[in-house]
């Protein structure tokens, strides 16, 4: 085994240049700036303290960096990530309880876990079950649910709720007693974030500020609202006046802790940590693949998993919350230059130094400041016009998605993913129920063979071809039967029925009785079943079983070699009788093994 | 709508001439002889009174020759939906009570609601999802269970168990209170029935009976060995020696039976429901499709639920039983020339005088004659020689199938057939995960593209010529992503990745996102993406797409004319920017539909 692809640190580190480092240690600088209200902001999303935010950017960084493979990806916490811990945990104990720290705690170990294991068996293909239209409506749905959910914190009213409508319910009942300075830093924030994303990049282009620096200052927005916020509301003393301000946070380095094992806790949150452990690494794996691409550099989606479970593991032990990589962040620390993960280990130090001098002065932070970057953090996040690409492109694909935004903002995060991974599967099992297939003609003059439907075409009543135009498995097999019985049936001249295998990769056990099955009935009503084009593998398999010898027809090279044949033209050169053919020595380039052998379980 | 779809009865009534009649009157007479004591025994095996079994053969028999499409199936009680019955019925009230007859009607109810719904809505594809390996591995486990639950009756013990171990272990305690005369009978039907299976006919024939009658004779055994033993045990008293009778029944028609509505007991049975409607379908849809090829007939899948969910509907309202379509019993009205549906409507009459006239003498009928019948017929259902060939065809579906049989052997029927579609399910999910796709180079001399790692071909270190042999759904998407990109972070010099389609039926919203996201990358890295041999229905879809407007190379006819134009040879006659070509008239005849537009969603 080579240790560079369990350890991708040894990939960058042995050459590490005084250039890199340079171009690291500024990356790290802006997104230490940037991280600072993020983690706190995503902490209190979770329902967590805000110290746990900060811890959770530090040793997860580290980790990632020994073991992750992008070269550019900043973990910690997320937005969609904190929004599942809060609905996950919530259900186990209530927030502000030493339980709700633990429990989040053993989230974040389970998803670790999960994560790990799910690399080294390499079942990294698991995540490709959460289709595009279902993560996007899911994502969409979680970022309408945070943004509301912070909207208490932005009116200074008491209101909770897991999905949207008792959230909007909660806050209706809650308007008449709206905190009117809390509402005016809320507001105000909101409307300078909203204010800095839209215009301050362009102003400042204009000022002469070179593109990057501009954007880079546009990012930091958040951090100018926190300082001014907080010292407003410090010299104002605004927590007296019934702001809600962050209050004491430690000041210290990340506590080492040990998640409880109270298997009753473990299998409680079970599916919740599973649902995390694939959103995240969903999420997380784009981000690093885009990135990548820039640079022509690739990442190893089952490394990733490693990468991203040992993270966890990392801020489960260190007082964090589950974590994976997150998109505004990487792009930032992308852009600010960053050349390897070392980037993120810097990231970490600046943390670190921050959690151990900045948090006394984050006791005056108003609470309103926070949730008004997430909002705007999150409502960059929803995607209507995705909903209506989908739409336009695939009526099949926008139910999955309606139905996930739908059940997400109805009734929660968790059924809400579960369904829409239900009905897109259900989806696609309908539509393979009923492979591709097309009776074809001779184009006149040429050896090639089109749907009679569609194309003028020469036909021969005693003889027909069928296009199969998928690989034959269970849920297909008896859709074929029919549709061989039914053409056997139609006509009844018929003496010869020719299955062109072209696009047939697999043949799975239930396809062959089904072939068996055909091929009996046929040889009842007296036609012969014929196979052209088969490819090497599925061949190979044919040969050993009892089809391959009641076989009433012969195996063709081509489609056309058995539409000669068949009609007493050819000379039978290039036909065999399946059971008269030696493995491996097949006759004809086509019956050679064209395709990779299909994958088998572990 | 046409009334003859709807009902098949039309298609024959109308012509039904004397011959017909002759012939389905002989059938009927030698079904019901057989029929007789197959009703009496499963529904024992059901766990229901004698005389259930004899109404379930009457008025589903009549229904179906209505609604049906197989010309010579035959419905009623067969052994594993019995046993799924039972397994069932036992879980809501105890044997022998009239909760648990009404439990059994209220199940055929829904059992016949489903199947019906499901011919409307046109669902019978649902069928498919139980996989050949599945199904054959829990008919076998079902049969060595039947077979299993029966040795109490023959042995004369009482013992009772819903799976392999609890019915062996039940028995083993049991040996000493075994009842001698009861074990003589059960023994000396077990050897008759069985000799007559294995030497009967033989025999008959070698004494010159004609093949077709000595096979009546044979199947007739069950009788003969009935109406002995019955006299045996009228005439010895045998009853007061401990040997268990039928017992008094109840001579008459059916009653009229309304099935109750009670809404818990509804839902405690609708997974057992589904599953019997599922199995049972599967199992009659078989045997209909096979009888009605040797006479070149078709029957509708679809229509073919409407007539066995109205015929449980019917057993429902007069005292039956779930029932379906029966191999055994098929098979011999096909053999005695049945060429109508009427065939089974005179069965009915002739159980109906049976029901009327003979319920008395069979008081004295020995249990241990049924259990005898029983396990003879089951045990020809078990087939250890599919286990073996599914093992050395496909490993995957052996899986599948060994899971079956022994969840369904260890734990039940209902779990046993779950895990086993699960399985296949996730099976075929994990197979079409990774898609089967090639790197080509051109056979030299020839327009022909072959795997490059198989043969010796033409490449090109500035052309990457990938073949996608597979429809691109969510599940492989990312897949391609990666393969893609793998492929150009190997090749420095690359300039060009051509994806040859002519495999792809589908692209479905995640995969059109996945091949935006490779255009962007690829574009990053400064790689153009081109398409060739895209299918017409696929290419239409496309047209509608921001991919198709930012895709940064053309879209070619062939993959040859891709080869050669981007090699600067061709002269771009068969080639375009996908924004370009107008939808419908695309040029050259790759691009014109070949393919049936894939299934929606009703």
């Amino acid at each position: 085994m080579n240790p560079k692809r369990y350890l991708p640190i040894l990939q960058w580190l042995p050459d590490y240049g005084r250039s890199a480092l340079a171009s690291d240690l500024l990356a790290a600088v802006i997104v230490t700036i940037m991280l600072i209200p993020q983690s706190l902001a995503y902490a209190m999303l979770a329902g967590l303290p805000p110290e746990v935010g900060l811890y959770a950017s530090i040793t997860p960084l580290v980790v990632y960096a020994v073991f992750g493979t992008s070269r550019t990806l900043a973990v910690g916490p997320v937005a969609v990530v904190s929004l599942m811990t809060a609905a996950a945990v919530g259900q186990v104990a209530p927030q502000g309880t030493p339980e709700y720290l633990g429990a989040a705690l053993v989230l974040a170990l389970m998803s670790g876990l999960i994560l790990t294991l799910m690399g080294v068996a390499r079942l990294g293909f698991l995540a490709n079950f959460l289709s595009h239209p279902v993560i996007s409506g899911f994502i969409t749905a979680s970022g309408l649910i945070i943004a509301a959910s912070q909207l208490k914190h932005v009116l200074g009213v008491e209101a909770s709720g897991h999905n949207l409508l008792e959230l909007v319910v909660g806050l209706g009942g809650q308007l008449g007693s709206v905190n009117l300075p809390t509402l005016v830093i809320g507001l105000g924030v909101l409307a300078f974030l909203y204010a800095a994303r839209r215009w301050l990049k362009p102003t400042l282009r204009r000022l002469g500020v070179p593109s990057r620096p501009a954007d880079m200052l546009t990012k930091a927005a958040p951090i100018l609202a926190v300082a001014v916020t907080t010292l407003a509301s410090w010299g104002l003393r605004l927590d007296q006046h019934g702001v809600a301000v962050v209050g004491a946070v430690p000041a210290g380095l990340p506590p080492l802790t040990l998640p409880g094992f109270d298997s009753g806790l473990w299998s409680q949150l079970f599916v919740a940590a599973l649902l995390i452990s694939i959103v995240g690494f969903v999420e997380s794996v784009s981000v690093g693949q885009t990135l990548a691409a820039k640079r022509r550099q690739r990442i190893d989606p089952d490394q990733e998993l490693v990468g991203l479970g040992t993270s966890n593991i990392a801020a489960s032990l260190t007082g964090g919350m589950p974590v994976t990589g997150g998109f505004s962040r990487s792009v930032v620390n992308f852009d600010a230059g960053a050349e390897t993960p070392a980037a993120g280990a810097f990231t970490a130090v600046g943390i670190g130094v921050a959690a151990l001098l900045l948090t006394p002065l984050i006791a005056y932070l108003p609470i309103a400041t926070l949730a008004a970057t997430i909002i705007v953090a999150v409502l960059s996040l929803v995607d209507f016009a995705a909903i209506k690409r989908t739409w336009d492109y695939s009526r099949g694909d926008f139910a999955a998605m309606l139905a996930t935004i739908a059940v997400t903002l109805g009734h929660g995060v968790e059924s809400g993913i579960m369904v829409g991974v239900g009905l897109s599967l259900a989806l696609h099992l309908y539509r393979t129920s009923r492979p591709h297939s097309a009776v074809v003609g001779r184009v006149p003059g040429t050896e090639h063979f089109r749907n009679v439907q569609r194309h003028r075409v020469e036909t021969d009543e005693r003889l027909t071809i069928l296009r199969v135009d998928e690989s034959l498995y269970f849920a297909n097999a008896r859709y074929l039967e029919d549709t061989v019985m039914e053409l056997a049936a139609r006509q009844p001249g018929l003496e010869h029925i020719v299955l062109a295998c072209q696009a047939v990769n697999i043949i799975d056990a239930s396809a062959l009785e089904s072939l068996e099955a055909i091929n009996a009935r046929l040889k009842d009503s007296g036609v012969a079943l014929h196979l052209a084009e088969v490819k090497g593998p599925v061949m190979d398999r044919l040969q050993h079983t009892e089809f391959c010898h009641e076989m009433t027809g012969k195996v063709f090279l081509s489609t056309f070699d058995a539409w000669q044949e068949l009609r007493g033209v050819g000379d039978g050169r290039l036909s065999r009788r399946c059971a008269e053919m030696q493995l491996g020595a097949v006759p004809g380039a086509t019956f050679d093994d064209e395709a990779q052998p299909h994958p088998r379980l572990p």
